[in-house]
């Protein structure tokens, strides 16, 4: 669970390998071969077996692209990781600004025609399709991962175990979970399920496989009579006992192609998230539509929503401890790896963690800025007065994940901070306070979250919100606040509202709470047949030393003064002591 | 001009032109015949000669379908039309609820297979496509206007004179003008324009050959090489002298289609307007993209602005003096003709009005609440004390057309009518006041209108802005403010901000500005590379006594007063007497 702060980078690791993955590939009669940072499940992390992108280039993001031809090799990554990727990447790989430039578009600078090769496990139907109508005439071709092939120490997959997830944090037995996602599927006879939450969500099991994400590696066949094929590794179920039940039968993951292969009737996949290899295997082209389990799964059941709730409750104590020790000691000696690590001992001591739910973090001055900050022993500093410490982090517990930024005073803030702390968080309020009609999608509401910024010619690039899962990924669909958001929300979906800005080589400042959409009360004299509206699931002070009061309308404070209040009433009672007196002074009204 | 009340519906007709019609499908051995509310230019208005779908059901909406078959006919209307077609239309047609049920659907339900005819003049290529797609073993089939075949007195074809768009309003001499179109259509060897407000911004030209839109019809070619073919009666050219220039040639309207045929290379049409014949008569298949005259002639430049500034300030004083007289007159006995006359009155006596820019909307109490209100002489009512009376109106001036609402109090106004006012203002504050990153479309703006009443539940029915041409037609595109708003605002473009609310049965509110995208100059600390914001052009004061100022915050209040005091300031010297002392009046600080 402990996050580690090693250096990552080792750029001259990438000279050999890349020689030795281009002799792979010329004894398959291959002109290149495609990397992904991926594994068969498209999960944002990978098991150490999957860091096929790493092992070969060096980098460690969580995003990316290689592309090796015979003469020439690029890294593609996005620009969160441009300065990661210089420093860790030896120059034998040209780096692309991605996706601004695609693979397709430098493969066919690159190349007239020819044939590259792809692990047909690793990409989706969609990025297959997409990859192949921008290539002309260079063929992409599936064949064996050729890194596998010459990575002599690659670790075994991950054989974490899996456990029940209790129907009464699920707030619905598996069988009756199946029951409707197999009517959902019709008029197709059986539906693959490859992604590793939505496995986990029907089954009601959670897994260990991977880091941070507690789902097993695993794949699956719904059939429309509502039986269920998993092909796992049977060690990882020993200690599921008869969990799964009559409806549910376990095949080695070996049996997957044949079993593949064998079925009748139309079969549905999702393109989104369905390998190549899936596809390949069918007998008859598949139905493609969306994954029957994501709208589910987002739509947060009463148990789970109860489940989250006792999961914010523990974990704003374990962060008023956090807040109130820091407020205590800042700045004095204290560095941002510091922070990390007494952050994560008060989620220790809550008894309750899990995991977190991703790596903290935890930039300090300038550091605050880098959207994607992981603080490092090369990059640690220590606090100092007079600059903003943003700290981003989260828990995994068996009732609820977590995700909550905040962005704290160190000494006096100035008023360049202050100000625009104040307009990021009247666009987290407006998020908050809105009520809207049912129908609209993400992107209707991310501008809220934006406007007060707007108003001075201020901005952040990123999304305002993500979806969050139930004991599950922090990063969750189909639904977020973005422009991209176009599903509808609904009842019950968990997302996060965190605007931020960031002004580069200065500070960073991001206000984070997940909420929870639900169904607003008819007011009188009503017109719209239904409302929606969000419940704050967070409950966390915002550091009022950032706040400047005058920019507030009357129903912000309000707002900010009904929610502190909340705060100091429900987490209050949790702390004690010298926590429970900086909880008190940290919530009252402004 | 002047508009009239007349009560349009004679539902008797229809029966016997339906037989006639299925007399000519029969003749032609058509199983069908499909007759759209339009013209060859896809005009929102259309000459008395294209009012076929009127001629023939009765019907006299702006938007609608007929489809004839041999057994069964139906009238395809939308829900602002449901009322007025079941009053117009005999019951030997079915009334369909449209787009919910589309043409095609109904077609499938009545026929398996057979051939419908339609006039490939009057569908584009876009609305024969979807409807081809729709119809499976049912034949769509170009043919003769089998009700132009049967209507025996079907008035000509008009032929309004065209004048010259001086170039001091038109900002830009059209040469140059078609020099960057033609630039624009590569690597198009033509571009084939059907719609007048493109010809007549392209040309510097407007025309008279339908009310309210100042175009002419009229066909062009516009060539690679700067050359435009003009299709168009001659006569109506009488009055232009020298206007159009060498690079002009013109052409009568029965030689369009001969030209056509003869063109060489790629031929560019815009398959949203492009008549079905169009694309026959060309010996290839076209290139297809937008007309490249409709972002061009969006973006207004700085005389066209200049000019919408001046129409403005006339047209605020003319309503300012309507509104004057108003405040003493009502309630009394005045009656909502009297209001709409009344205010056509004080627009023609600024000497400049050409037109009204379409009917006036004068809606009290109940009839407020339609919001396509058209009042006649059987659904006129007297202003009562106590009510709303919401007008929607504008003019169309040689440097501008104008459209604004303003909904007013008729003695004490009733506290549900105060709260929804004031909150549809705030919408329409929202919106003035923004400023937001270029690039970003209407419907990233269009929440902000609305979210104040969203908070009580309420919501309107309509979007919130169109686009508005500089004396062209009062609803132009391509932008426009709404959830179907996806063309990124630029500088120059004009648009509608109005917001509303509509009690059923009740009332009516909508308070309509205009407003033109510009750049807003840089803030210190800045981060976004280029912000927009709006400025107002309509300058009539909002009604005081509708206001809770209660309910707006500071800078709302603000935003008000300083607009009020730009009204007064801008307004009030165009005034005298009792008009001037109404305006200062009407334009105190709240």
């Amino acid at each position: 669970m402990v996050q580690d702060f090693g250096v990552r980078s080792s750029p001259e690791q990438g000279v050999a390998r890349l020689a030795a993955l281009r002799e792979a590939m010329a004894a398959e009669g291959l002109d290149g071969f495609v990397v992904p940072r991926a594994d068969a499940h498209q999960g944002e992390y990978v098991a150490p077996r999957d860091e096929r992108l790493a092992w070969l280039t060096g980098f460690t993001g969580s995003a990316g692209w290689c592309v090796a031809l015979r003469e020439r090799a690029a890294i593609f990554v996005d620009s969160r990781y441009t300065v990661q990727a210089r420093a860790q990447v030896a120059d034998v790989f040209e780096r692309v600004d991605w996706p601004a430039t695609g693979l397709a578009q430098w493969i066919g600078g690159a190349l007239e025609s020819g044939r590259v090769g792809f692990d047909p496990w690793l990409l989706t139907l969609e990025q297959a399709r997409g990859l192949r109508a921008g290539l002309g005439d260079v063929a992409l071709v599936p064949c064996a991962n050729l890194v596998d092939r010459v990575w002599p120490d690659q670790p075994a997959p991950p054989r974490g175990a899996v456990t029940a997830q209790p129907v009464e944090l699920a707030g619905e037995a598996h069988a009756a979970k199946i029951a409707r996602a197999a009517e959902a599927i019709a008029p197709a006879q059986a539906c693959v399920l490859t992604l590793p939450d939505s496995i986990a969500w029907l089954l009601n099991i959670r897994g260990s496989d991977i880091v941070r994400n507690p789902v097993p590696h695993a794949f699956a066949i719904l059939h429309a009579d509502a039986r269920v094929s998993l092909f796992v590794d049977e060690a990882k179920l020993s200690g599921l006992g008869d969990h799964l039940g009559d409806a549910v039968t376990v095949h080695a993951p070996e049996a997957f192609v044949s079993a593949l292969r064998a079925l009748e009737g139309p079969v549905r996949v999702d393109p989104a998230s369905c390998p190549v290899a899936v596809a390949e295997a069918l007998r008859h082209a598949p139905l493609e539509g969306p994954d029957p389990c994501l709208l589910p799964k987002a739509r947060k059941n009463a148990a789970e929503l109860d489940g989250a709730r006792a999961a914010h409750r523990r974990d704003g104590a374990a962060m008023a401890r956090f807040l109130a020790w820091l407020d205590a000691e800042a700045p004095g000696d204290l560095t941002e790896i510091a922070v990390v690590q007494r952050l994560e001992a008060e989620r220790v001591a809550t008894g309750c963690l899990l995991d977190i739910s991703f790596e903290t973090i935890s930039g300090s001055g300038p550091n605050g800025a880098i959207v994607h900050y992981r603080v490092s022993e090369a990059t640690d500093r220590k606090l100092q007065a007079g600059e903003l410490l943003l700290v981003d982090s989260g828990g995994q517990y068996r009732d609820g994940t977590t995700d909550i930024t905040r962005t704290m005073a160190v000494g006096q803030p100035g008023a360049d901070e202050i100000a625009a702390f104040t307009r990021v968080l009247k666009g987290m309020i407006a998020v908050s306070r809105l009520r809207f009609p049912a129908g609209l999608a993400g992107r209707d509401i991310d501008p809220f979250a934006r406007a007060a910024l707007w108003q001075q010619g201020l901005d952040y690039g990123h999304g305002t919100g993500h979806g969050v899962g139930a004991y599950l990924s922090v990063h969750e669909g189909p639904q977020r606040i973005a422009r991209t958001g176009t599903v509808p929300l609904e009842p019950g979906m968990i997302v996060s509202n965190e605007p931020g800005f960031y002004r580069e080589g200065a500070f960073g400042i991001r206000i984070e709470n997940l909420i929870a959409v639900e169904e607003a009360p008819a007011l009188p004299g009503q017109t719209v047949p239904a409302m929606l509206r969000f419940e704050t699931l967070t409950l966390v002070p915002i550091d009022r030393r950032l706040i400047d009061a005058d920019l507030l309308t009357p129903d912000e404070r309000a707002w900010l003064n009904v929610y502190h209040a909340r705060v100091a009433d429900e987490i209050g009672p949790l702390l004690e002591g010298a926590a429970q007196d900086w909880l008190n002074h940290a919530c009252r009204a402004i």
